[in-house]
């Protein structure tokens, strides 16, 4: 009954060739696991996405989620879902293993990710969440804290959730006003109100662990005076056992255009008492510093949730298009229907939407390789150069995978026709679920800025110089390559030009004036995206015939690839020839109209 | 409390400069108006739509409609505003006066349906598809189906629905199933099913006149053996008054992604009897040859939809960003918190929004001019040479109005933050009812087929070759013009010539291979009508030059025009360059997989 089948030989060849677990396997953290079992796991793994998780994703959009007194009541199938995956220990699998973790790769996680995404995103969110709040206490918690509350995260027993944003704060994060009081025994007393917080309240787990950003009575303005609290749903014994029921309640949840499944709460803290129980995670007024450790791994975790909803549209829209029968295609038989596939544009948006999500797919898997090799690449040097890149990428990856969703999902739709516009069809739902991909965890405008004013100039340009090195290496080896890859050498050759002509250009007039780097920054950051990933597919193209031409076991995979990467080397990547004129347009005649005159 | 603000500056520039009724009115069909009478409809209108429908915008969504027995009940408000249209003779005013209507230009209709569409497209359906109905039968109808029928749709008294669809049948017409037995008294048994029919049931109106597409029993296969038939819902006696219920019901009506205040049935003919009874329209068989003459309008009317989408979503999320605080732009005072408008990405943006809206507007409006000058023109060259222009901008203004407005209306959520993806807002609203605008009356696929296939071949590319020579006299009339016009004219130049290239390409190839020009289809529709936006634009930005040099009473609003040009210049235009590529790539990959590689 399900619609959704993993894409197993997909990421296969991205695990065997591009981002290879073998080479991971060869680090001191990973020496435990191999491809093998790694393919395993993710066999595994997707048959509960395909059976148990995908068939609740359709149910979640239409019952949503609401407050019932104290309660938030989520959707049918929701709560076993969850517990099927918890129980499992699936939740685990990324994490280290002093912790109750698998000591899997961060790139097996993302794999997951992948597939839950793609199954439910909206239900994916509980255990996204979670994981951001587990990365924040196993950086910066103490031990008691990790002993208390880590170890059910981790085992998916009880959940997390992230309470950043307040009606005013949102992507001014500085601008919060939840207050925290020291009491005597060392704990806070936390008041206020957050909203936007994603399974805030449910009932899949005897407890919910809140992860708050609040601001003590002196503390300094803005992001320099936020420190990070731990406020459990209910509060913790030191023998693990669960006590007074904390004063954080649910006010009520959002109506939303997409991920309905997904409780979106607005949380009260502190209304019944003189404040919430909180407690302090690392020190006061470093909560912002704690964010930013956590920032990379979410803002990916974003991006692959663009991943995962591509990946089904795609799907969805195919099967469509190979049972539909409409019209009749170039060289069909004298008055026979042709399927819709057989169309020549409708083969065009089908190849649009796969080359898409696989670009995107071998970006979100580089950078969560590049993670792995930071934390654990055998020297300092190799670490740091990996820090580099994954810090250069990571607003690039966020962007681009949530804004590329938008247009395949889109395109997801439309290849249904007016069926399309029918929720009973199904795609529409990808497409409601996916715009606000853009927005949270940073906005892609946020994304820019971030690109253009913290990661270009890194090392004084140093990091994306390296990273135009590396482009530019494939296209050397694109150039000796054969004639089946010479569009694709001659589009990314093209491609990189354009990157370097506008990236000079900021880094020229940019950093003499923020207001052009960022007036620049959105049309830059699509075009250095659109780049790198255009390169990704060639690096992708040159293994693929190598695997065709030596007859490899996966030489009908890699055929497809070298289709694929054609197409998006002639058909998407030239777009970026159109943004440079934006970029160098710069600050322009962005302030040519006072408010009024717009 | 109504947040729809008719754009009647911006209005009045293009009807003063650009599509100047003042010309129109010098034609023999318009002596009767006057540029100050139609400012006044305009006025007019405007406050009916900003008083008494914007405000059903947000309801209509909220409630959608349902089916209770044999009636669809809509949603609060609707009735009552349609009322208010109807009785005031609204409907009316594009229609020849020999049917009671305005006789007005058909400009001046297409300006009000963007007022339409901007207030809550809809109910504005209903209208429209009305128009679609009074177009067949004043076309193809006899004068007593003219007597009967039409005066009162024109009027606004009956609604009119377009039954074209069925399920197997959708963009392949031709494929449709629905049967019309001619019976002795020369009226015709229709039986069948039809579905996606707008409006085809409310209760705002006493009859419902439905214009369905059958197949007699002896007609050919394909779109040659289709008819046209009136079914009306209650048949109508020779002295006018309703007669006997018609066996034409409605079954369900769909629930959708947008639109939901617009009832989507599907209609059952004859389910109870031996068959609705039906009229003949014309002759048999010479259905799809009449469906061909409303088409144009059809068409522009589902790109009009888009421009008031946009607008609408422009005008919501620019005032959010003027009410909005958040984080500090640069420039402003210490500690001082800014409204967004003043971050530059967010400038960025609302231009783009602006820039894009106000070329949607030059496009819709310029065709629609075209039509009555088509009509009406002094002889018969002009007439000719109008209508060919008309012929070649309709896909392209179909498509991009529609596929554009994705874009705008998707800023528009982007622009509000997290609270743009809470139902609340309003903004996601326009983002939702804007998808069905590329799908139906022909998806944007289509379009483009209809663009490569028919329109581009017209007079062995003669017709083309005329509009490409419109836009060298533009491109011409810049070179000698101010440096502040000079990026208009670099970019114009540069966009004409990727057209060119592109074009000269499919009338080289793709007229030998219809494969490549199918293939090629919609990245050079986007290609063409971008650059047409870009011209009209660039004919904007001359006018409004001169506007502001003369220092003319629209000095302020010619002076926002110069920059919204510039932007589109710089910003907007050169995504053409990036679909050369696409456009001679042909059907190169797309047909190196088989379905099943997919």
């Amino acid at each position: 009954m399900s619609d959704y089948t993993p894409p197993l030989k997909d990421i296969k060849f991205l695990l065997d060739h591009i981002t290879p677990i073998e080479e991971l396997a060869k680090l001191e953290a990973y020496q435990a696991i191999d491809a093998e079992s790694v393919e395993g796991v993710i066999e595994e793994f997707g048959r509960l996405m395909s059976d148990v998780w995908a068939p609740t994703n359709a149910v979640g959009d239409a019952e949503g989620s609401h407050v019932e007194g104290d309660e938030v009541i989520t959707a049918t199938g929701f709560k076993e879902a969850y517990a099927a995956y918890a129980e499992a220990g699936w939740g685990a699998v990324p994490f280290d293993e002093a912790y109750g973790g698998g000591g899997f790769p961060w790139l097996v996680g993302i794999v997951l990710q992948e597939l839950l995404n793609s199954a439910n995103m909206a239900l994916a969110m509980a255990p996204l969440l979670t994981q951001g709040a587990i990365d924040a206490i196993l950086h910066h918690g103490s031990e008691e804290q990790k002993e208390k509350y880590l170890l059910k995260m981790v085992s998916g027993e009880w959940t997390g959730s992230m309470n950043l944003t307040e009606p005013d704060a949102g992507s001014d994060v500085g601008a919060l006003r939840t207050k925290a009081v020291k009491q005597d025994d060392g704990s806070y007393k936390i008041t206020g109100q957050k909203i936007f917080i994603t399974f805030g309240e449910h009932s899949f787990t005897p407890n919910i662990v809140h992860l708050v950003l609040a601001r003590t009575p002196d503390a300094p303005a803005g992001t320099k005076g936020i420190s990070c609290f731990i406020v459990p749903k209910f509060l913790v014994g030191d023998d693990g056992s669960l006590g007074e029921r904390n004063d954080v309640h649910i006010v009520s949840v959002e109506h939303k255009m997409g991920i309905k499944g997904s409780p979106t709460c607005v949380l009260a803290y502190g209304d019944n008492s003189d404040g919430a129980t909180g407690y302090l995670i690392g020190e006061e007024n470093a909560g912002m510093r704690y964010m930013f450790t956590m920032m990379n791994n979410a803002r990916l975790g974003v991006g692959v949730e663009g991943l995962g909803l591509a990946q089904r549209a795609y799907e969805h829209a195919l099967a469509y298009t190979r049972e539909r029968k409409q019209g009749f295609a170039p060289g069909a038989a004298r008055g026979e229907k042709s399927f819709i596939i057989e169309h020549p544009d409708v083969r065009r948006q089908l190849l649009t939407m796969k080359a898409y999500t696989e670009s995107m797919r071998l970006l979100a898997y580089k950078v969560a390789e590049q993670i792995d090799v930071a934390r654990h690449g055998a020297d300092e040097h190799v670490r740091t150069a990996a820090q580099e890149m994954v810090d250069l990428l990571i607003p690039l990856t966020k962007s681009y995978c949530t804004d590329v969703a938008e247009t395949v999902t889109s395109i997801g739709i439309s290849l249904h026709g007016g069926m399309g516009f029918i929720e009973e069809t199904g795609a529409a739902q990808f497409y409601r679920d996916c715009k606000i991909t853009q927005i949270y965890e940073g906005t892609n405008g946020i994304q820019a800025m971030d690109l253009v004013g913290r990661k270009l100039p890194m090392r004084a340009g140093g990091v994306h110089q390296d990273q135009i090195s590396r482009m530019k290496a494939t296209v050397e080896e694109l150039a000796g390559a054969s004639d089946e890859l010479a569009v694709i050498h001659h589009e990314l050759v093209a491609a990189v030009e354009s990157l370097e002509e506008a990236a000079n250009w900021l880094l020229a007039e940019g950093l003499a004036d923020p207001v052009q780097a960022l007036s620049a920054a959105s049309p830059f950051q699509r075009l250095y995206a659109t780049t790198v990933a255009g390169w990704l597919m060639a690096v992708q193209a040159l293994v693929a015939k190598r695997q065709v031409d030596a007859g490899a076991a996966d030489a009908d995979v890699a055929a497809v690839k070298l289709v694929t990467a054609r197409f998006f080397a002639e058909h998407l990547l030239p777009q970026v020839h159109g943004l440079v004129a934006p970029v160098k347009a710069g600050k322009g005649d962005l302030f040519a109209l006072t408010a009024d005159q717009f």
